[in-house]
């Protein structure tokens, strides 16, 4: 008798580090339910990315949830408030940049963790990283693991079985490089990906903002091209 | 010179619960931002009651968001399930009943814990409550707690004071027919508030669901008489 497979799901953005997730939960066996969400970004391209890779990397079922932060504002992402370019590492983690979406994490995983009880899914994948976090709190591990205490006590499933709900975060201490060379190995696309938080109107990306200037380290540092067309 | 008064976001959901949240809120003070949603629930009439409860008790701002939790499926509330009627208090409490909705006051909470972010509002209120809780897990004390601890390392404002972000459950204790009296003492108008889960066409609540029947049994304990409509 054939045994069932597992579901998770796998919030997926269209970035390397969500493709490259995704790439990880299917490795380790499990049917993937791909969560991505519209919520007033002005790099609404990147979820034309989710879709190709969810596609190209074959999941069970891709969700894009309407989302609209917008009425609540306060990020350069969302709002027009500029995007900062051309910041060194020093700077990066200096201090939460303008492109900050307040409780963008929580959000994204509440959505994850209905969806998963629904689906009755116990696993849910983020690819949040702290060597590359660019200095968002929600992207910590302590912070991860606060969100799975809560998610127990929030949820049907965690009241039966305290252990149930795993937040799973395979990316947390890799930088973009060992990112991108582990992506490869399991063979995803990252012509298909979407970094830039500020692409023209041809959709190239800028190559300036935080999110360009790591991705391109990244794959200078994994021996890489970069199969992205940038606008310069 | 006049100190400014602290923000607070108060979760209005119309019903009792949330309109006397508020009133206690404004008594404690605060500027009142609240923050209601269309979330896809068969009783949307309660978004009336929550804006005529917000105007009625005067709050600074009354922000209602679309949220698509239809496309999640899994309740009562959302999708094509029977809601329960007619049961006694042992069926209500021993499991979690059909018209649970999966994660939502962690995503309720979510929304607002951004919002209160951008207002630099450090003060969030939630009308949740054990006694009549209904047998939801997204209700009790320890799931607040750490909601409270996650929200803290989530965000800006508790990286840089990690007791900066207060939940407040002002109803955590109280039974209904105590909420009432406190209500009303504080000049809460619950003509105005809406309760019913399958609400009739008409918007005359059933009188038979878990809700009504929480209702009913509060306004009769607190020797009080219900002044709103029921379809019988």
């Amino acid at each position: 008798m054939k045994k069932e497979r597992k579901k998770a799901v796998v919030l997926l953005s269209g970035g390397i580090d969500s493709a490259t997730t995704l790439a990880i939960a299917m490795e380790k066996g499990f049917d993937v339910y791909a969560l991505s969400f519209r919520y007033g970004q002005r790099h609404a391209v990147e979820l034309k990315a989710a879709k190709r890779t969810a596609k190209k990397l074959g999941v069970k079922k891709h969700l894009i949830l309407d989302l609209d932060l917008r009425k609540i504002g306060g990020s350069a992402l969302t709002d027009d408030i500029a995007v900062p370019k051309n910041r060194n590492a020093d700077e990066m983690n200096k201090k939460i940049p303008a492109t900050y979406v307040p409780a963008r994490n929580t959000i994204f995983l509440s959505y994850a963790l209905a969806w998963a009880e629904v689906l009755k899914a116990s696993d849910i994948f983020i690819g949040v990283n702290i060597l590359d976090y660019s200095g968002y709190p929600d992207c910590r591990p302590e912070y991860i693991a606060a969100y799975q205490k809560m998610a127990h006590l929030a949820t049907k499933a965690g009241t039966q079985d305290k252990n149930k709900i795993k937040i799973h975060t395979p990316l947390i201490r890799m930088s973009k490089a060992q990112i991108i060379r582990k992506g490869r190995d399991l063979g995803v696309d990252y012509g298909l990906t979407h970094s830039c938080y500020d692409p023209g109107v041809s959709g190239a990306a800028c190559g300036k903002c935080d999110s360009c200037l790591l991705r391109l380290k990244g794959f200078k540092e994994a021996g890489l091209m970069d199969p992205v067309k940038y606008s310069k």
